[in-house]
């Protein structure tokens, strides 16, 4: 557990400081003490006030994802969840949920049992059987990724898919490519399916033909551009929007093995800006999911929920990262 | 302006618990004290903490929207507004914004010279000059009912219209109705292409034929009735969803005219449940848009969008009403 002192040398300002963004003392702006409270929780700093906090436990429960570390998807969700309760003096456990605990404990019993007033739950797929158990709970719940029809006990939080889509395909246009394919994530998933929606509407919008040769939902793994990108070229394709930076991953490993260049030959642009992204050759151009915001986001909706406020959907800006992935379409001499 | 004791004798409690509710005292409830704090915002109560805030102002501007008494629609979700912002010690200015005001000054210099962090905007049309200049905004701005694209500095709350359609279709599904025609509000509104999305959606998932007869746009008046009921008629439409309260009633009074008996021959359901709807003859069976939760809901997305939580998307709950302008189909004898 990180001391007063330690999160003053992280930031490079005095422990008074620090102190004074602890305690919420009204001579510090707010930023700086948001940033404070921020770096407290992400250091593991526990002040007096939270340790006696009672009454006022959430919990994450996390499936299906990797979030142990800075590298990994969830990490920075989690991380902006804890940073948001922190502020608001709500005591927060993260609870892996694998399909053993799931089996065992009802959702709501679980949360009951052990004095929780709500829930955020990440990574869970639609087979899972709390997932199930959803659609009638009675305790505030915050589902990211997912949607559940009926029940204003639940709250959606997740992207933007329609800007974050629509940005990629204005950055491809605006550098010249017409012939622009979409290699989406899994079929029947809620996320995918709004990424098609947006796609076949931001090509309409940028009076772009849309051809069935140049759609196809794969995996959201690398593997599936072996299968895609193929058809995609010969449909004559020039660039590549991808589901998420792995199958954009993919892809360029399957276009450098039939001997086309990234970008000079095929533009490729990917989705969520993990960590990796930055680091393929080249750096990859993608649609960033800003987590940890989305993580903050979660919060704010359950404690919406728990204050009556009918909460159903709320989603945060995508940004466009970019990077030497994509470049300008240069007709073929000859 | 309200006194503690007015307020202790509204909500039926002791002067002390009121005091306890606007002093933030851990001894009552959470609920309590927002109940206390509401009433407070609704009966003019003005705390001294709140006298003394400095530089935490916000702007509600309004515009299109009748607003000054409880029966108006804009009423309670500026009431929301300002018992949410009040809650968190922000100051709240409510202003009306027509034509002259918004071609005088432009938006951004109007709420920096004035002093004010961020904005909520209500009623605001395409056409309204405020309106453009969102799309480059550089402050936080809250915009009920319209989505402005690509700015991250702008946040669009408003009512699930999928899950309000959606239970307005179950619920005549359920009734026995197959030939369920939309008479939707104007053309070209985000609003109204949500909500014949959610029609089409909604239609075909309960396996009901979609035709083109039975669906139009009219606008958001009572006249839009005369024109479109009878072709819905011929078209042997036996339940007609309508965009507003105001078209149901106006297609309640058309129906009526022409011998037919709601909800006998004929059903209707409305959208928004103004005070209006449950004095109609029968009284109007209608989707819910939960107006002081939307105003609530405002505020939480305006102070996200301050502390950098860059929100663009936010719905809450629409509610289905049932009252006597919908009955069970029964198939006429012949």
């Amino acid at each position: 557990m990180a001391t007063i002192k330690e999160i003053a040398d992280r930031l490079g300002i005095s422990i008074s400081t620090v102190s004074k963004g602890l305690n919420g003392a009204s001579d510090i702006s707010e930023d700086l003490r948001q940033t404070v409270l921020d770096t407290a929780v992400e250091m593991g700093y526990a002040t007096k006030k939270s340790k006696k906090v009672e009454n006022r436990k959430l919990a994450v429960f996390i499936e299906n994802m990797e979030y142990g570390t800075p590298d990994q998807f969830g990490y920075d969700i989690v991380l902006g969840f804890r940073q948001n309760a922190f502020r608001h003096s709500w005591d927060v456990t993260v609870i892996p949920a694998p399909p053993a605990l799931q089996s065992e404990e009802k959702y709501d019993t679980y949360l009951l049992k052990n004095g929780f007033c709500g829930a955020f739950l990440v990574g869970f797929a639609l087979q899972d059987e709390w997932m199930r158990q959803l659609k009638t709970t009675t305790m505030p719940t915050v589902l990211f990724d997912n949607y559940i029809k009926k029940n204003p006990n639940v709250c959606y939080v997740g992207t933007d898919n329609y800007g974050g889509i629509d940005a990629a395909v204005e950055h491809l246009y605006t550098l010249g490519h017409k012939k622009i394919a979409f290699l989406n994530g899994s079929l029947h998933s809620m996320v995918s399916e709004e990424r098609q929606e947006a796609y076949y509407a931001s090509m309409k919008e940028h009076g772009l033909e849309i051809s069935e040769e140049l759609t196809a939902y794969g995996h959201y793994v690398a593997d599936s551009a072996r299968y895609h990108v193929p058809a995609f070229l010969n449909a004559g394709a020039t660039a590549i929007i991808c589901g998420n930076d792995l199958i954009a991953s993919g892809v360029i490993a399957e276009c450098r093995q039939r001997g086309l260049r990234v970008p000079e030959d095929i533009s490729v642009v990917g989705f969520d800006d993990i960590p990796l992204a930055a680091s393929l050759v080249p750096p990859l151009t993608t649609i960033r999911q800003e987590r940890n915001e989305l993580g903050k986001c979660a919060y704010v909706a359950l404690d919406s929920l728990i204050h009556h406020i009918p909460f159903c959907r709320t989603q945060i800006r995508a940004k466009l990262i970019e990077r030497k992935s994509t470049s300008r379409y240069e007709p073929p001499r000859g």
